[in-house]
């Protein structure tokens, strides 16, 4: 089984830290959810797993194999980014077949069937393209090499609803006929919320939080009730996030309940993954800029 | 009271006809939720009343004066969009010195109070900036200037789920001390949707709908019930979608519904405006886009 690994990654631009020992290990045929604050890292991370990006510390490695420099290596990698990497004067045929010699081959009949359903016309120059079609056209690049890990940084940045709604419904197709790893980092997170089966939470460059998508959802609660029986029930708790209308409270919770009785005036509830995201990683404000 | 006036306006590339004879009128101080499917044409339209783009035919005014060439009409405006005006070693805060001196003032505290809510480094680079925060400083000149009509093109992309509830939150505050017309272009409907006064639709290069959200809200409904008794109360109705599982359909109307009797067997439902935008614009694919 194929193995990406990150190991002890920093990096830093000027004297900003960036990343900070971030370790990662993904293999096994499954859709990475990466998520983070504007900031966090993200983009560089998986501009240094593609080597675009030098780390100052650290390596990434497929099955043992540095990517740095390493063409068979990179050859398992595909990241689709918002930076263009097409001349705005090449159509979009010429650009298939470039990028089909760069990786030896390309599923075409999917390509043609992609461009159909999102009425792509392949005969354009990449230039004349709108930011959502750009984002559509390097999507249905990313969906149609013969890669293991197919790596998407903000995938449907401009997409339309409909648009968003076929790609994420066409990657599972692809993911179900040919299985491989997905990472996706995005913002929009209750959209991918039901695709992904692994999260990984990068904060002030460091690794956060990974764990499978459902051990973090069945660890996330919320109580709500009248703000002194909530307060008295969850203070033993690792409550993440506080709001409050007048004297009711709502208290999220990260991590196990205790075994105390529920009292009967509170309520506990399950809490989305979007949700949790905001309160995990919103420590800056201290926790003010959710409170409504 | 001022108005923005776009008359007849066309515009083609080569052979393709993006806008065809357009007609709006912005006024009131509203904020206007412009949607339309990828393709649509609503950066065109954006780009053409900012008098970036020449239309080929019709024109806009404020105040009955052209936008052409006149800089004393196009000091009333400013676009807010994805492409990047600003060169990328210029320092954000020379950046914001030159576009006061174009629009002859801008509010200095609220830049810093914003900048610091942000988190954003105002000596820094633009060129240094992640997409996100590109996003962030232009959006904070977009609320800092003295203009009757603000237009954003996309405003939210690239902005974590925290960074986005915290512009929608200060646009509405700024909003409120200082009363004027948005614009604002975006795929992300939901989360506009209890902001804006008025819905504009533009769908293959022609305004589809434009009217009051509160009105559209109004005319949309769902009909969910045993297939049999959907198909038959529904069918002198506008139905603009359809969808179904084994024997239960949920049918989606645009319009009045009718003076006879319900049947026990069938509920209707109000439509949320993102459903609404995707099946009044999801024509090219028969609906079948839209079956679950």
């Amino acid at each position: 089984m194929s193995v990406l690994d990150v190991s002890h990654i920093s990096k830093s631009f000027g004297n900003q830290t960036i990343l900070n020992d971030v370790n990662l290990s993904f293999s096994g045929n499954k859709i990475y959810g990466l998520l983070g604050r504007n900031g966090a890292g993200k983009s560089t991370l998986l501009n240094i797993i593609t080597n675009r990006l030098l780390p100052n510390g650290g390596k990434v490695t497929i099955n043992g194999d540095t990517v740095d420099n390493n063409d068979e290596a990179l050859s398992h990698l595909f990241l689709m980014s918002e930076v263009n990497m097409y001349s705005n004067g090449s159509k979009l045929s010429k650009i298939i077949d470039d990028t089909e010699l760069l990786y030896g081959s390309i599923d075409r009949q999917l390509v043609t069937e992609l461009a159909n359903k999102f009425e792509l016309d392949l005969n354009q120059r990449f230039g004349k393209l709108s930011t959502g079609y750009r984002s559509i056209f390097k999507l249905i690049l990313a969906l149609c090499l013969p890669v293991e890990y197919v790596l998407l940084d903000e995938p449907v940045l401009g997409l339309d609803a409909s648009h968003r709604e076929l790609f994420y419904s066409e990657m599972l197709k692809t993911y179900a006929d040919q299985p491989r790893n997905f990472i996706i980092s995005t913002h929009l997170i209750e959209e991918i919320a039901t695709i992904i089966s692994d999260v990984i939470v990068l904060d002030n460059g460091h690794v956060l939080l990974h764990d499978t998508a459902e051990n973090v959802l069945a660890q996330s609660s919320v109580v709500v009730g009248p703000k002194a029986d909530v307060e008295q029930y969850t203070q033993d708790l690792n409550v993440i996030g506080k709001e409050s209308i007048g004297q009711l409270a709502a208290f999220y919770i990260y991590g196990e309940l205790n075994d105390r009785p529920i009292p009967d005036t509170v309520k506990i509830s399950p809490v989305d993954l979007q949700k949790i995201f905001i309160f995990l990683t919103n420590y800056t404000n201290g926790g003010n800029g959710s409170e409504k």
